[in-house]
């Protein structure tokens, strides 16, 4: 690997170490050694960005003409029997006969073979894989035994004897509410339904930090239609990973569409909707690809792709974007649920499933960057955690008093940081370590002539402005460069 | 009651109605017969309403410069021992010995008795009372048998064999990451660490719609202080009521603790903090009061008030307001917390503790008005799920395309509610029932002079403006009078 990607291939440990000096994110209950694996936390820093990535996501939703709900994460027993999660939500595990330890069957055998998947076997599949490949316990060569299920979802009980779970997808509760939103919305198809919320899984072996855990945030989209007539208003030049031809097209969601490679045009659409989000937030092209499923997809799907974003030398699947058909409405009207067709039709629908934190953990990994002397998070301006900092050089003589006052009067009034304690050198290291991209720093100077000095995190380049154009530049680097802000703004 | 309290105090039926006809907020899980109480769920209107409140409360916690996390909802069985729930967080039952029916014993003798709290007596306690007040099965008349523990917290397995337990208040997070957010946010004291997340009871009888859930929202401020410097930037004229001395007084904050009626500084500044918050987003003077708590408070609380809203002539606790002590951190610090203390002390906490949707629930029933001729929402503008409406009179002749060029370009774009479909008349009702306080007409003479007919809510007062001034009467009308803003901006 060259220098360029060792900056933007940050480990994990680089990124955990940050997140915990600044309180980004940790690990729940540390409380003494009952610390449980797969949950996490987010700081005072690592939330504010959480939030603006769901603005942005917001955004998303709204120029779909969406609208957005909140759900019960509680689901009584029949919900998750209709969607078929019951039946189906299990992991096969294996045990060590001799010290007892526990694996993941699907896991261990991707271990061996990375290059496919092997989800969704019998059990005398896996044990025969298990075989062929001589897996024996990694922890002290013991034979593997026997498989056994381990449900992925939390039961509970609801009152004194209602079985219900913990829902393992945020996306039920959408197709519930279809009928109510669709009757008190005044609005006609396609109607598109959001959600943001948590979702748990009981994971054997929850990793990767954010990547993998037993509480998750999750933002779904559900399109509602009845005739896919979408039109693709945004197209792009994207990667489409084609496992089953084993290559890589670079090729724009129009031609893709036209050929085939896209079979319909609502997923076009979709495709393009996630693509431009991603684009928006501060993801690079050649970070994102597309990979087309075919017999992995799930079995009602009618058409399927994983989003997918590079990370090191693997990609990791961010957005599920799932053709579900009539599967999911129809399985529930089978269930009692009332209202699922309209007009005799039941809809269709397209869905665009993202693990919220994954998005959270990824942008952070592709954003992270270091030199020799520094480490620092390059993010865009709408999902840094401030507006901008103020920084007075000195805490006495009124400098202080000055910065108060900036602080005080901006329109970003709740989204600066202010600091005064340290040295100067050390703040603008804690700023651009969290993501802030502006610094001013309030001087002598500032006192006498009303200006302060201007500094970008990414190129460490300043210069001397005017207090008065302090909120308008901040408004203005969302879509300029820092060195077009110089030659319209500098004091003189 | 005049009609001004009919008008006021809206039933829980007449809110659930409009709620359930506009999609603010309906039942989880509408399935078969599988339907499980105390469950509910916020539709596309709700949730934007629920969001805006959400915003205002983040805006209380910056003014106390306080910083967010977002904390997991599953935690580990140590973490509710450490915190006291495991052995004191469960309900007394007791069943009727014919007819199985089972209740809440201190509910009972509480609706026997109306004024008091029977709230954590012992099974003896319970038993004599009971036979005092000679209560028999209010189904079958049936004599009411033994009195059995029944726990609220929802209990889980992590995992194959890790216990644990949904949380029942939102709060333990924030005690655990104490020192991680007092660590890394390189703030001193007081330290303000606020959170907004589900919480989970198990109550055997879940009731009053959005008051008492089994899955809820809660958010939490908590103030983290060594010494009790507060000073009272906001006074405030309150009702406090005292139930041993059974009388209100309406009395200034600062007076209230000069005269000993409120003990700390710390308390008179949370108190004041909470009541301007509320005022802002809606509430009036006289549907607030503060319940001065003796022995019905914790056993470890310093000092307690419940903030109270009036519901019809009962009162109903929406925030509890609580001097805490050392009693949290130094318990966690007990089961194994580190950094628990700093430079040898513990820090001091005061709790302000909020059931969010019920803060949701009850401001929408006193902002629900009546007349024979309509009901509608009286929202704040700040609260209210849509800036404005903007409406073509006609589908045609360019009235529509019109309107959808002022939707399109105004800087509220993803805050408006756009309808074309249907009768002016209906379109002007369903805004007002949601809430929306002014709505935008685009006619014939909008294409001849480029005017609009704007039109209020609350009193359907309506006149001509340029549509230039839209956006800018929409934000005047957050601080100025409809009339007001009629003789500034009306066209002649």
């Amino acid at each position: 690997m060259d220098n360029n990607e060792d900056k933007r291939y940050t480990s994990d440990e680089e990124l955990t170490n940050l997140a915990l000096s600044r309180g980004i994110f940790f690990h729940t209950s540390e409380i003494g050694s009952d610390n449980i694996s797969g949950f996490w936390e987010y700081g005072p820093v690592g939330f504010r960005i959480f939030n603006n990535l769901l603005t942005q996501w917001r955004k998303l939703v709204n120029s779909m003409n969406g609208v957005e709900i909140s759900g019960s994460v509680v689901l009584p027993k029949k919900v998750l029997q209709a969607s078929g999660h019951e039946d189906n939500f299990f992991d096969m595990e294996i045990a060590c006969v001799k010290c007892g330890s526990v694996y993941r069957v699907d896991k261990l055998l991707e271990e061996k073979e990375n290059s496919r998947s092997f989800e969704g076997l019998s059990e005398g599949e896996y044990l025969n894989y298990i075989k062929e490949y001589g897996i024996k316990c990694a922890k002290c060569g013991g034979e593997l035994g026997e498989i056994k299920k381990f449900g992925t979802m939390f039961p509970l009980k609801i009152g004194e004897d209602v079985q219900g779970y913990l829902r393992p997808e945020a996306c039920q509760s959408i197709f519930l509410d279809f009928k109510r939103v669709f009757d008190t919305s005044g609005r006609k198809f396609p109607l598109v339904i959001a959600q943001v919320g948590k979702a748990f899984r009981n994971e054997i072996s929850p990793r990767n930090n954010l990547i993998r855990q037993r509480e998750f945030y999750q933002n779904d989209i559900e399109i509602f239609f009845v005739e896919d007539n979408f039109e693709l208003k945004e197209d792009y030049t994207v990667q489409i990973y084609d496992k089953e031809k084993n290559n890589t097209m670079n090729v724009n969601i129009s031609a893709a569409l036209s050929d085939g490679t896209i079979k319909n045009k609502v997923t076009a659409y979709a495709l393009s909707k996630i693509y431009g989000f991603l684009l928006s937030i501060g993801f690079d092209k050649d970070v994102i690809r597309f990979r087309k499923l075919y017999e992995d997809k799930a079995f009602y799907a009618e058409e399927s792709f994983d989003l997918e974003i590079k990370k090191g030398d693997s990609w990791v699947e961010l957005v599920a974007c799932n053709h579900r058909g009539i599967h999911d409405l129809s399985s529930y009207e089978k269930y009692g649920a009332k209202g699922m067709n309209i007009d005799s039709n039941i809809p269709k629908v397209f869905e665009l499933s993202m693990g919220t934190d994954r998005l959270f953990y990824l942008l952070l990994l592709v954003s992270m960057k270091k030199d020799s002397e520094r480490r620092w998070l390059s993010l865009d301006s709408k999902i840094s955690p401030f507006k901008y900092a103020i920084f007075p050089l000195v805490s006495k003589d009124g400098v202080d008093s000055k910065a108060s006052e900036i602080f005080e009067n901006s329109v970003y009034r709740d989204d600066i940081l202010y600091s005064d304690s340290g040295s100067i050198g050390k703040r603008y290291r804690k700023a651009e370590e969290i993501g802030v991209r502006l610094a001013f720093t309030v001087d002598y100077e500032s006192l006498e002539n009303e200006t302060v000095t201007i500094r970008e995190s990414d190129s460490m380049k300043q210069f001397r402005i005017s207090i008065n154009y302090i909120d308008i530049i901040t408004k203005e680097f969302e879509s300029n460069s820092f060195d077009q802000l110089k030659n319209k703004y500098e004091y003189h």
